[in-house]
Formats: C-alpha cells, sequence, structure tokens
C-alpha cells in the first residue's frame, strides 16, 4: 500500500496523546504525529471518533475520517465487537435534552417542537457515521461496517439497535436517485469483471472463460447498478440471455452456443440475480434493476416481447419432506426425486414429471409463510416485483445445489409491461398470485390427486 | 418539452379519480391516464404525495415521483405555499405512537428504546422528500424545492420548522463524500460554462468573450463541487489566478493579459468563490473545495509557493458610516472616500491611503458581531478555514458595487499548509484571527491616530 | 506559449552550428542547444528538414519534427514561399535512378520493377513530410502549411507541382475510415463550440446566443467529421433542424421558436454544410457526413420520412445577368428582382413569382458548366451524391448576401433511402439532374415563355 | 454475427450478375441483392474491387469496401493467394501512359513532370486498398491481410512485390503521429487484457491471474500503443516493473510479491516488449514507445534515476556452439551449460559464472552480423534506440525457451535521458556499441583467456 501524506492533524494528536499545546513542545511536529499513529488501531479509532464530533474545522474531519477509516480496518472481530458497544454506550443521545424536547412537545405539538424533538432524540452515532463517511471510499468501508455489525448482533443481540442507524443513513444515501445502471460487457474493466465472477452465487463461475461466455456474445446481457462513491462496486447485477421462446433448463444458457442474432430475439431471460455486499442486506433495489433493464432492452431491441426469468425453487426438497410427513403421496414422490436415479433415466423422468409439476405448483401457489405470502423467497420477490408464476420446468437444473434445494424444479416468472403495477397491487393487498392457466391446471390436476 | 410516455400508474389515478377498481372500468386504460392528468398541478401533487407515502411497489415508486416534482414544477407561488402548509399539517408524525415509545424509553433509556422513539418522531415528510427523491433530476428539484421554501418563510415563519427536514436530508445527501471535484476549463460543455457566467456574482461577467479570459489562459484554473445526481450543476466553484506575486487590485487580474507560464508562477490566487444554489443555503462544502484546490494545484505545480485569496470588505463601508456618527477622524474618513473623487485623483489617493488601510486594519481585525466572531462574513469564511489575514489593499476594485459597500477596499488571505488547522483551531477557540506583521503595524497606527 | 523542455538534438544542433563533435566541445551542452535556437525559423526550419531525410534515430525524429513545425509556424509569408521553393527544388527525386529503373522496368515490366521504379519516382518531400507529421499536432499543421501553399501557388504557378504531393498525402491521411462522427450539441466542449462559430459560412451566426439557438433546442441537431490527430477541429459539419414539413425560407429555421417534438418531425433538414479547412481543399468527405448522417437520424429518430436540404443557389445572380444580355424578358425580370422593391411589397412578390421560379428551374436544370454539369456548384454537390431536385422557393433568403447572389432563391435537394445509388449513378454517367415533376412543369412554363 | 442491412449496391450487383438495367428488371431489388450475394466469395470479392476502382459515388464506396472486406476474410488459402495474384497482375500500372509521361520528365524533368510521372507509376492497386479502408474496421484488415501476403509470397516469391505496396500505405497511416500511448492496468476492458495475454510471447502468461500480477499491483505498468482505427488492438506493448536496483534475473519480476511504494522505486525495468500484428512487421514503432513510457514515467514518478531492460539472448547459445567448433575453451563451456546440471547446483553456478559472463560479453560486445551490427537482434533493437549495454546476468532465466536459446543469460540496457540521441548516432554512425565497465572488465577477461 503507497504511503500517505498524512496532514498534521494536532486535534487527533492531542486526543491521543493527551498533551496540551504549549509553546516549547509542537504536537503538529512529525515525532508527534509518528508517535500518535503508532497507537493500536482501536485507540486511534475512538480517539478519532471523538475529534470528529468535536469543533474540528470542516476540511480537518476529512484526514480524521481517513484515519478512523483506516484504524477500524486494522481491527480484529474482537476490537470491532469494542468498537460497537462503544458506538451504543458513547454514542447514544443525552436524556436530558430529551426530556426537556418532549415536555415542550407535548405542550404544544407543532412542527417546530417536532422539529426540536427530533434533533435530541437522534442518536449521535448517526452524526459521527455521517462525518466518517466524508473519508474517500467511506461509504463502502461502512456497508463492510454493518455487515460486521449483523455477524456481531447474531452472538449479542444487543447491539441490534445499532442497526437502525446504518439503515437508516444507507437508506438515505442508496436511495434509487443515486443509483447507476451500467451494462457490463466484455469491454468493462477487468477490476468490475472479477466482482462479478466473485458475487455470482445463483449459478457460480469455474473462471474467466466462463465469464467471458456469459458476457461477450451478442445474445447476452449484464445490467448492474453502481453507486457514485463506491466506484467499481456492482451492488446488484441481474445477467440475461436473448432467446427464442421461453427457456425450461438452464444448461444451454450457461454453455457455449452459437449465439442469437439479438434483432431475431423474442424473449429476455433474466436467469441470475444477485445482491453483492451483506452489509446494504434489506435495503433492495433489486426491483428497480429489472423495471430499469426491461425499459433498456424494449427501446434497445424492439423485438422483445417477452421477459421472463428463469428461477430456482431454493425451499421446495424442505417444503416436500415437511408435506411428506402428512402425506404418503407426498413421501413416495420425495423418496423417489431424492434418489436422483431419475437423472441419468429418461423414462423414469416423464413419469415422474406430472406428479412433481403438480407439487412444485401446489408448493409454488399454495404454500405460504405465517404473513400469507408465498413460502418461496425467490417468488415472493418476483410476484411483490408485479411478476406472474408462468410455468413450472422439470428437469430443469441438475447442479448439486439445486437438487439438493429444489429436486431440480426451475419456475419462469413473467414480466409484462403495462400490468406490472396492477399486479403489484394485487399481491400486496391480498397476496394474489397472478398465474398462468397451464400452472392452474397443474393445481387441478394436485387436488384431484 | 419531449412527450413522455407515462407508464400507466393506476394508484395515482384512482387516487384523483377517486374511483375503486371494478370489473367493467379499466383504471389503466389510456383515457383514464389522461384524465387524471388533465386536473390542476396541484392536486395531483398531493395525490402522488399520498401515493407515495402508501404500500405501492418500489418500482412504481420512481413513476408516481416523476409525476409530484413535475406537477410541483407547474405550481405558482401561492400553490407552493399551500403545498408547505399541506406538509406542515398532514406529513407530521402521529402522537399517539410518540407518546407511547416516549414513554417506554423514559422507563428503559436502552439504544432499542431510542432508535423506536426515534422512529415515531421522525415526520413522516422526511421519508416524503426521500421518496420524491427517487426520481430522475429529483435532488435539483429539492434543492430548489427548499430555495421556495426560504422564500416563502420569510412572509410565513409558521413554515420555518420545515426547513429542519429538508436540511437534514440535504446535508445528508449532499455529504462531502458525495462531491466531485472536477476542474473546469475551456474544453468543458458550453451547458456548464454559461452557469459559471449566470453564477458568477463577486466579480460578474459580461459575456462568453470574458469567460474564456478567465478559463483558457494558461495562468487561470477553475474547479467546481459537482454532485452526481446533480449533473452538470456546479454547486461552488472557485476562479484562480496564477501569479508572480500577492495581487493587490483585481482589475489585472480581469483584464486581458500575455499569460504567465504556470511553471513561472509562485502564488495561486483564490479571486471569486461563488455559491451557485441558494438552495444549499447553509450546507457550507466551500472550505472542502479550496483545500482541495490547494492539494491539487501542488501537486500539479510544485512551484506554487503561495495560496491567497484576493477578497471584498463587503460590510466595510457600512462600518465606516456607522464608526463615524462616533468618531469625528472616521467621519471625515467616511466622507473622503464616499466622494470619490480619490478614483481618478493619484494624488489624493496616495494622501487617504494611510487612513483608509489602518481603518480597513480596525475592520478587518477588531470589529466584531455579536458572538465575537469577525464582522465581515467573507472573514468569518475565511479565517473559519484557517487562513490568515495578510495584506489590506486600497484601491483595489473599483468597480460600483465595490466602492458602494467597501470603498475599493481588498484583502488577501493566507492559506499556509501545515498551518490550516491550527489556525482553524484557534480561531474556533477563542476567535483569534492570526494576521501578519504587517497588519499589526495597521492596527498599530490606528491605535496612535 | 509555456517552456518546452527540449531533449538534446545533438544533430540538429550541429546541423545548425556546423561544428563536428570534438572530444573538448559538448554540442549536447545547453548552451549549444540555445546557441542554436537563436537562429532564424527559415534557417532552423531547413536545417531540421536536412536532420529529418537524414539518418537519424526514428525516436529522435518526432522532436526534430517538432523543431521544424515549430518554426515553420514563426516563418513570414516571404520565407514560406522560399521554403516551398526550396521543397520543389531541394526534395525532388534524383534523375539517375528514376533513369535506371525506368529502363529496368522497359525491358521487363513486372511488379517489382514497377515497384522500384515507383519508390525512385515519389519525390522525396513526401518523406519529408510523413517525417514532419511525427510532430505532436503536425497533421493539422501541414493542412495549415497547404493552405498556405495554395495561396502563394496563385502568385507563383511554378509552386502547384507541390500541391500533388500534399494531395497524395492528405488523402491517404484523411481516408474516410479515420474520420470520426460526432454530434456537437450545447454540452460539447467551448472549444469546439467556438470553431463552429467561427467556421459557420452559410449562414454566420452572430455570436454564441445564436449558437445556441442552433444546438440546444431538441429539434436541433448537428454532425461533423473530426479525425484523431486533429483534436477539437470539425473538418466539416453540418447544421439540421427537424421540421414537419419542407421548409421553403431559411428564417424561420434561424429564429427563436417553440422547439418541436422530435418524435413529432417528419423530416429533417440539412440548412447549412460548411468545410472548415481550406487547406483540405479538394479533399472531399461531405458525401459521408450526410450520408452518415441520414443514418444516424433514421436510426435515432424512426419517425422521419423525409431528408432534404434548403441551399442557396450562388449563381443564380450571375447566371441571370448573362442571360439578360440576350433576352429581353430575362433583363425584364433581372432589373425586377434587383431593385428589391419586392423585398417589402408583398403583392410585387406575388406578381413575380412565377417568373423567378421559372427562372431559376433553368438555371439548376438547364444551366450547364463546360463538362456538361449543372452550373450551380452547391447543385452538383447534392445531386452528385445522388439527391434529386425538389422544389424552388422563393423569397427564401432575404440576407444581403443570398440577394446579391441569388436573388433570395432557395432550393430543396432530397436524399432518398435506396434511390441514392443509382441517382448518383445516372449523374456520373450522364449528368442526369433527376428532378420533381413540380420543378418539370416550372420548366415546361419556362419554354411556353 | 448481427444481420447488417445493406443498403442497395445496385453497381456491385450489376457487376456480378453482368445485367444491365433495363426498364423492366430492377437491380436494385432486394431479389437481385439476395441473389447477388449468393455467389462465391472470391467472385464477390473480385466484382467489388472493379466497382471500387470504377466511377462509383464515394458514399456508396463504403458499402462495397465492406462488402469487399466481409468477403476476403471468407476466403480460404487457396483462393487468398489467387486473389494475391489477381492484385499483382490486373492492378499494377498501364505501361502507356507511364511511357509517355517518362518521355515527358526525361525531357523536362522539372517539379510538375515528376508528379506526373509519380501518378502514373503507383500501381492501381494502392488506390484499391485506399479504398478498401474506407469500410469500418478495414485497417485492421488489411493489416492481417499483409500477414497473409507474407506468408503467401514465401512460398510464391513473385508475389512479394506486392509487400512493397502495403508497407506504403500502412507506413502512412500507421505514422507516428497517428499512434496513442495509453496504459493498460486492471480496469483496463478485459477485452483489451485477453490480447496482452495472447500476445505476450517473450514471457508468456498461464492465465489471468498471472496477467493480474504483472498489471495490477502498485509497482507495475504496462503501455501500449494503439491507432485509432484498430479500436482494442495494443500494436506494441511493454511490461514495466518499479524497482530499487537493477534485477539480475526475471523469475523474481514475475512472481507474487509484496509491492514495492512506487515512490520508493529508482528504477524502472522494461523486462518484455511484444509486436502483436505479424502484418506490422518492419513497421516499427518501439523505439517511439519506450521514448515516451520514460518521459511518462519520468513525470509520473520523480524519484526514478533508471531505465533498464531486462532483455534475453535469443543467439547466445547458438554463437556458442559455433564457437565451439573452433575453440577448445568454448567447447568445454558449451557442454557444461548445455548439460544444464547447474540448475541445480550452486556450486557449479559459481565456478561456471566468470567464463559464462565472459562468453556471453563477447556475444553482445564483439560478435557481429554482415554489415558490422551485433549479432543479437534485442542488442540491435535497443542499441539502435540510443541504449547502452549495462550488466550480463546468469543465471537469470531457467524458462525452457531461455535455456534452449540462450543459456538461462539476461542483459540489462540502459536508458540514459539526454545520452540517447549522442548513442543512437554513434551506433548508427559506426556501429559502436557503447557499454559500462563492468562489461569492459568481462571482456578483457575473455581476452586474457
Amino acid at each position: 500500500m503507497a504511503k500517505r501524506s498524512r496532514p498534521f492533524l494536532s486535534d487527533l494528536i492531542r486526543a491521543l496523546t493527551g498533551e496540551r499545546r504549549t509553546r516549547d513542545r509542537d504536537p503538529d511536529s512529525p515525532e508527534a504525529l509518528e508517535q500518535a499513529l503508532a497507537r493500536p488501531p482501536l485507540e486511534r479509532l475512538l480517539a478519532a471518533c471523538d475529534v470528529l464530533m468535536g469543533h474540528l474545522g470542516e476540511a480537518a474531519l476529512v484526514a480524521v475520517a481517513e484515519e478512523a477509516v483506516e484504524a477500524y480496518a486494522e481491527l480484529d472481530t474482537a476490537d470491532r465487537v469494542t468498537f460497537f458497544r462503544h458506538l451504543r454506550d458513547h454514542f447514544g443521545a443525552d436524556a436530558a435534552p430529551i426530556r426537556a424536547a418532549y415536555a415542550a412537545w407535548a405542550e404544544a405539538p407543532d412542527a417546530a417542537n417536532l422539529a426540536a424533538l427530533f434533533r435530541t432524540v437522534e442518536p449521535r452515532r448517526q452524526q459521527l457515521l455521517r462525518r466518517l463517511n466524508m473519508a474517500a471510499g467511506a461509504t463502502l468501508a461502512l456497508v463492510h461496517m454493518r455487515a460486521d455489525l449483523l455477524r456481531a448482533a447474531k452472538q449479542e443481540p444487543d447491539l441490534a439497535p445499532l442497526d437502525a442507524d446504518f439503515v437508516h443513513l444507507l437508506t438515505s444515501w442508496f436511495n434509487r436517485g443515486f443509483l447507476q445502471m451500467r451494462r457490463i460487457d466484455w469491454h468493462s474493466p477487468a477490476a468490475i469483471l472479477e466482482k462479478i465472477l466473485a458475487y455470482e452465487s445463483v449459478h457460480p463461475m469455474a473462471g474467466w472463460d466462463e465469464l467471458r461466455r456469459r458476457l461477450d456474445p451478442v445474445d447476452r446481457r449484464c445490467y448492474a447498478f453502481f453507486h457514485p462513491t463506491t466506484g467499481n462496486e456492482p451492488l446488484i447485477f441481474v445477467e440475461v440471455a436473448l432467446t427464442r421462446g421461453t427457456p425450461g433448463a438452464i444448461a444451454p444458457l450457461l454453455e457455449e452456443n452459437q449465439p442469437l442474432d439479438p434483432e431475431d430475439a423474442d424473449t429476455a431471460v433474466f436467469y441470475s440475480i444477485n445482491n453483492s455486499l451483506s452489509g446494504l442486506r434489506g435495503i433492495s433495489f433489486g426491483n428497480f434493476l429489472l423495471k430499469q433493464v426491461v425499459a433498456a432492452l424494449s427501446q434497445d431491441l424492439p423485438g422483445l416481447q417477452h421477459y421472463v426469468t428463469l428461477s430456482p425453487a431454493p425451499g421446495f426438497a424442505k417444503w416436500l419432506a415437511a408435506e411428506a410427513e402428512q402425506d404418503a403421496d407426498a413421501a413416495r414422490l420425495a423418496e423417489q426425486v431424492g434418489e436422483r436415479r431419475w437423472v441419468h433415466d429418461f423414462e423414469l423422468q416423464q413419469q415422474l414429471r406430472p406428479a412433481v409439476l403438480s407439487a412444485a405448483a401446489r408448493y409454488f401457489l399454495r404454500a405460504k409463510n405465517p404473513t400469507g405470502a408465498p413460502l418461496d423467497p425467490v417468488a415472493r420477490f418476483h410476484l411483490g416485483n408485479g411478476a406472474s408464476a408462468d410455468r413450472i420446468n422439470w428437469p430443469a437444473d441438475l447442479a448439486g445445489n439445486a437438487l439438493d434445494r429444489g429436486h431440480g424444479v426451475m419456475i419462469n416468472y413473467r414480466y409484462e409491461l403495462g400490468l406490472i403495477e396492477t399486479r403489484h397491487e394485487d399481491f400486496v393487498r391480498d397476496n394474489t398470485v397472478t398465474h398462468s392457466d397451464e400452472l392452474e391446471k397443474l393445481l387441478d390436476l394436485a387436488r384431484r390427486a
């Protein structure tokens, strides 16, 4: 790492060395700085945080914030937890002003008193995080810090309330208006492409040759959201294949193929959607991305008529196992598909298919979580975005993971321009899952069985 | 304005038309849309705001936010005030949840209860503004909305509390980490340059030829901060001249000159700093800009040794007039400089100079506002940034405005790398105004007089 | 102009100082360099040319070429002529090798002998120009040098043969494959826009406001060809207005207007085409530009159905004057339109229009130059590109120049995709001028009169 | 490959179909086009060439040139040879005009007659190649065409004269003034990086991980020349390592290392220089590149004091084998180093080193080719560029190829700013090989032995 010339940060140095400035000893001297920077990172970080919340001039804030971000990066896991506890215990809000402001508001609950109350109630760590964010590259560092916090809060639930402050700020900073969609292809910088390679977890890639196969052919597209301050970090990305007709299996999309002339394509298939940063969990923008991709593609390729996904069934195996405990047919099916003899036995596939498809239809359309929404998380995402459930495919994905979790089942969700809002509303209002006639027939079959 | 194809926004349409969706009538029809969009803009705006705060899918939010931003732009001043009142009265926070959350926190003032209280206390308009910000171009629109609000609040002080919400969000969005410094020169897009031309108010320009004179010569620089979502809008910019020695008058910098080879320059003069958007008042980043410009210039031109301003004395005339009421000498001086005969009389200039300089020294170094800080606003800015007061010049600016407000006085503030933080701290702690020996002598002169 | 650090160019220095390198005296010393560079520019240029044609290493060539280009720029007109004479007399081809190569070829006229002959016959100045072209910015400097040569050759026809060498090289360097079309609009660098302002000679602009009116509105387009090595220099540019219907007068296009939504436009009007550099005369790429603009526009705006020009009639007044000497009707018409009373007399316009239009029809369609091509140079350009003559308009341009040269007449040429090649061929083969029925009727009228 | 909409090319169609245009049959019809394009590629290519040399309008030329370039790409090797023969036999120059022009020139050998002679002597294929070059992407296609020609001419020497025409044009098009140096790093497009991976032949790379190791660390640089019309094709590139001190072996540079802070580096090592396109053989720009890299690095990193190469000794083994036939010492040395036992025997290395170094010194400094220049081709390149021979290293490269050709020897050449031109001249004038005292001592050793 290149040496960084650090401006003299007398406040920080004094905070660390506890010295007052005197005429004879210069806290701004290189020696004082060197001495200060030799302290352990946790000590440097806490000192920097104190300075950031002090009366330091705004221009100097940037340098102290950089110091803090750098010190945080050097902390080990235990020190990070210590830091989070410190944030919780020392960067909250003072009780007295809250009481006073509340009293004033309770007496006269007008906008001015509400604003005053709001000011006192905001935990001081929000201001701290905003100031840390002044450092170059800090936004991404704060996203990683939240990922650390989420991990730490699993062990120590008392840290969980801190997350509200991170969410509050990250939601504001990663506002959809700040996100920039960019197409990613074989002309993109390698520094971005290696992240796509690393973050792709739906259908992982073996290396650069496979990456090229997904980005370079004329019938492939990849789009990602970027944020102005996190540079080359693709926050979320979707991989798209242009096809004729709706594909019913993933393998043909991932293999090397003679590419299709995009102008001959009638369908855009979203076959992999990945969120990159665990520190942005719950700050979703996948729906914005898909909508913008549909807009970009339909402008670019007027011949496209269908926008579908090819999506996994991540909870199907587990659900079928649960069904199996109460239902003999389900138990038999679970056993047969679990054996995997069908993988290489085409006849057995033919034989099992009706039962698998009809069970999957029940899984996607009838199985609900406690809130009444579909049990399948991917279904919740796409249906909640305004898609409809279109076609179930089996066998559609023979990768080990896909067999383990979904018995090889995949489903196409369909985005229909002009119907997206209505479907979204229906879904939100009463969990209505719009679906094709084909799926309705599979349900009928299931009912009859 | 180009026609925009609007996606069907059934929620918005229903909000406007008050209709429920029925099987026989299609709220998504083009006719329904057209009918809805024919409503007056205030009605459309309020409906859009309601929809934005409802359970609408996030993807549809963007379209509704665009609708709202567009409708706001069509409002006249009276309707804008109505809208602000509406924001104040209907987008505050509900009292009951605040009371409950406060009670819980009062009993157990831990981080979790604080977070819960914070959530209830946040005025709902903050969420509204965040959602409006999803529209393309909305950030700038919201900055302009705040400018409208500030104007309206002058007439109607009850609107002032709303500003806290704008400030809260704009401070977060215009965080220094999101600002990008760019150099502006004659190769910059005309669409940016025309804004420089329009926003330059310290030393206004007559037209493109003068603009070129300030940007194109090799001994000129101009830097501005831009924000990723406000595109070509320079938020703040500084004009720089590269010189040998510290200039004592503005005219030679603005006239056509044989440019100096930048490698021969030893001084960078910041002779004009302009904030562009009144809607960002109080969300300052001038100090960041100057600091980053100094860094860029010293990297680019290692020969530079001095960083000074050439700044006006905007309150000098007013201050001298006030002095004149109590002091005969000041009264005589005020009369003589006010007459302006000296403008064309070199001998008279020579004769008046000592008195003008020493009065100006008192103005800059001794005159204070009620908080004990320098009376001169530009002095507060530069001294607060860590500069020192270096040299007073007279006559230095003979433009009408400069004569009216400052009797033609200008001052150089000096930025010394490595001393900026210390000076800033001294200034913040006890209003210490670091200044040169030369100015000290002028003060002595004043004292003796 | 910034100082340039010059590498030590010992060859050049020695060529200038006539010194041989010795052990005791260092030709590479800064003193020797300074001394050499103090010589008059013509001397420096000729020395540099000698060095360039010598055995100097290629890396050093760049520096010497820069020296030469800089020295040339300092020459006055007389010295430039001297330099051209020098090029003619000392950078031709040696006679003996030509004779030998010719003899070999005459005996065995095969490809190898032809190649050998070609090598001997190429004037050495072509190699010199290629080497000069190694300097940064040299391509544009050589274009300007050719412009100087063309001017000089008017006075001194013996210089004319040099032009063949410039044409040979410039044709190769400005090969269409190297040209890049770029759209120019209000976001283009001011450094480019000021050139558009300067080079526009068909309908000159008063200043930046008018420039903005032609570039910024959504119904305007401007495209130019650029060359990779001439940077911001637009070699040729065309200004386009998007309209409904074919315009019959220039003024409405140039005035401030409510812009038309481009998606409502059915017609693209090329109303001004300008070649920028006189040093590229005869190295035409106007036809490539128009063709590429048509392609770009039709892709961008599928609603466009018509591509027409609005072109002047630069030789009409002169032609009519010549006709007037032999024909009484023409004489009367020439007198009436020459008086210009009609400019403000609408009734007189009505009365004169049939005669003007029919005379103009004869001018455009019947008047020929000695080679049998249309007399009108703009007609030759567009018809030669494959356009047809579509409609004559009068009064269409009341600008002084347009009245003087064309009595206010303008004409629309029409480019029809799919017919361009055929029309071009017909025109080339037998000067066929495809024209509309409307023009045919005007000719009939003329015949009958 | 995406379908390309082809404009109607009536000339080309008629050339292919042999039809004359008639009123009843439309050569511009899609059917006629389809029919024409179904012909074999050689036929289409020859027809396109005829059309290109005809009187076709320039705008249509682009389309026909694209047709020709595409047809050429479809030819097999035999057809390419047929095409080259066709170029040789049918696109030469007509004898009669040459004779006439020569006679005129012989009588009056002035510039005008020389220009006229030049015109007649230029083979028509040069015009053809210039016109082919109008197609998008044609420049690179023509470079590849020349590579085909060079291969073909090895079998059929009668084709060799064609190369003169290619060289003539490519020299002009790849003029140094048109080349753009760009830095290549891990942020470069993957489409460029995969070419670096493919073209690196001096020290080949195993894959993307190794590529990243050469491009991403802060102490590595890579620069390439690009041409505006060949897009992402790096014509030549050099890989650079920043080090402290001159490296004596290649392996440490290629392995994974803790990177050095560039500001701590004092040496830039050019350890691999690769020409990418065999079709540009003999059109050299390596010297320009090195010189420009030195300039860029010294600007970027003022701390750099040494610019050296780490270069192979590609002919050393062969030369030593030849020496061995006449000299017993050389024979023994050749045997010992050829055995390669020393590779793993450190003591044997120590023992052999003096003899290897002194033999290598003789090889680099004394062994000459028939023209008196150094026998080693890499030495000729660097010494001819103005470098000096600085240090011989052994064992320095244990890769198989390096052992086979150079017995593991490598050499550092040194570029010294301010001495480059002088050394270049000395080398060109009398093959003087400037070398270090260290090498002189090795020569002494060799002499004494």
